[in-house]
């Protein structure tokens, strides 16, 4: 694959590392992100090579949007509100601007300069909570978060601009990501382990009752999946969940990070309830069949992709203080 | 039931059926309806009753919104755009606007204003093209029109804030609604041939193949399923398909009307394609046992629905000069 390609939210841990990879291939890399959630430190070293651009700005402005689309062969569509969690008195249409609008403004982008490649990151969150174990795609999709029915409400519209327009989609209904870059405060479990633990190495909070298990994925091999798969599926709408098939639990994760930071004898201290915020699916996972037919397979599982990123979270962890400094630094 | 029920899109063919049945239960209610495809001659008769209140305003308007949700116990949403066709040339975002935007909205005004039961008119055209027929509620939808995309995600909107902020929500899938009411140029098909065949009783152009097969529900049938579902069906999300399991061709519709009108000899000129238009869903029958299993089903089916509203239709019609002329006369 070579070609100019458009990556949204490619300054964001799973979309820099994507727009890298890119061009490794040789492609044209623009890089569009409005650094509500994505960072310079992830694009600074991209932005010396030659055949990428970065664009400041938002999906919500129009005119920015079309200034990114022009000239372009394939769009990865991946910015979003990384942040799943709802609580009380957030105003509930972060996720309607930030996944639906945006998503509407990207497809109507794309039909308008004749784009006709589009690959979108959704969320195993549109699933909701399922009986039958582990979800393959053709499940009926039942999200309990704003997040997962506004992800699920452009996985629609992906789909009719697709019939409509002639286009060639592929959805990654992702698992829960993890990585070194994927560590923001409070928005992971491992990241929110590792700063507790950080603060008082005494004991944990555990939000739920700790038994919630979930499918998890390294963001490089979500990277390479997502590539792989536009690589190999056929025309048309593709679906696919990315992913392992087996799930972990958060008490489990718990225990992994206190051990990898050397911390013996942490009291855990559950808020109770199967979930652990309101919209939280308690247990998934996900049946990779599809994806794995295709060729590609996740060489970790779940419990392997989060000591791997505890591993390299712990390695390359710095406090936010310095994160800070750090991400300051990169700014030009 | 009781109460006071606001119903939006309420000036529409099946919205003001819908308030006409629920003054007769003893409800108070309020239409809130903006006029651009509701009619006042559909009110003129309820605006005398007792208890009838309308506000014409836009659901995208949240201060008129808000007025008519005060003091409100529970809403049927049914406004939206009823022309599900998508010609080139059109706005991408109309559906967008009209189901998603304003759907939201009524939520978040809901949910302000402590308004916790909710109908919604969803459709049959959020499955897409499924081998499984007939479609039961549980089979994964693909909407291929921008129409059912949205509906689709308004759906999972309502489904989200059903569980965060404890709702209790009824989402109907209507099959093909028709009656004497929903008869409007070009728009359903019943409609468009009565016009085409008294412009030119000698021929009539199809679109389409002709082949195209889809299942229909009389109008005041679907108002009292909808009536109880909400009286019978439990707490919590509840979905039905409404409709016949049938389905009837759209040739059959046209030799119907012909035969109606006491044509003979007509001449059927087919568009050809499988769809009658980009984003149409050919060929759809509606499992409908979850609706039956709950006490209800459609005395009609989808042939003797359309025979019924063919007929009204014809007794009912008037050339669109003299229905613009009637609804002139209806105006305050």
């Amino acid at each position: 694959m070579s070609g100019h390609i458009l990556v949204t939210g490619g300054a964001g841990c799973i979309g820099s590392d994507l727009a890298e990879a890119l061009l490794n291939r040789g492609c044209q890399v623009t890089v569009l992100d409005n650094l509500s959630s994505g960072k310079w430190v992830h694009i600074v070293d991209l932005m010396r090579r030659p055949g990428f651009q970065f664009i400041e700005g938002d999906l919500l402005d129009l005119a920015t949007l079309d200034e990114a689309m022009h000239g372009v062969e394939m769009v990865y569509h991946l910015a979003a509100n990384p942040d799943v969690k709802f609580a009380p008195g957030d105003p509930t249409d972060k996720d309607l601007r930030q996944n639906t609008l945006c998503t509407y403004n990207v497809l109507e982008s794309m039909r308008r300069h004749g784009v006709r490649r589009l690959a979108f990151s959704s969320t195993s969150a549109i699933y909701g909570i399922c009986e039958r174990q582990p979800i393959a795609e053709d499940q009926a999709p039942h999200p309990i978060s704003l997040y997962g029915a506004t992800k699920l409400g452009c996985e629609a519209m992906i789909g009719a601009f697709q019939n409509l327009f002639d286009m060639d989609c592929w959805i990654f209904r992702f698992a829960n990501v993890v990585g070194p870059k994927v560590r923001k405060r409070g928005r992971t479990v491992i990241g929110d382990f590792i700063d507790k633990l950080r603060r008082d190495p005494s004991r944990l909070q555990i939000l739920g009752d700790g038994r919630q298990a979930k499918s998890y994925l390294l963001a490089e091999e979500c990277v390479a999946a997502m590539l792989f798969a536009v690589d190999h599926a056929p025309r048309g709408l593709n679906t696919f969940n990315l992913g392992c098939p087996d799930s972990l639990s958060v008490t489990r994760i718990a225990e992994m990070v206190a051990a990898a930071m050397g911390l013996g004898g942490v009291q855990y201290e559950y808020t109770g309830g199967e979930g652990g915020w309101p919209g939280d699916v308690p247990r998934f996972r996900l049946d990779v069949t599809a994806i794995n037919r295709l060729g590609w397979s996740a060489r970790y599982n779940s419990e392997e992709a989060v000591a791997l990123a505890i591993e390299a979270s712990l390695i390359s962890s710095r406090d936010h203080q310095g994160a800070d400094i750090l991400e300051a630094a990169c700014r030009p």
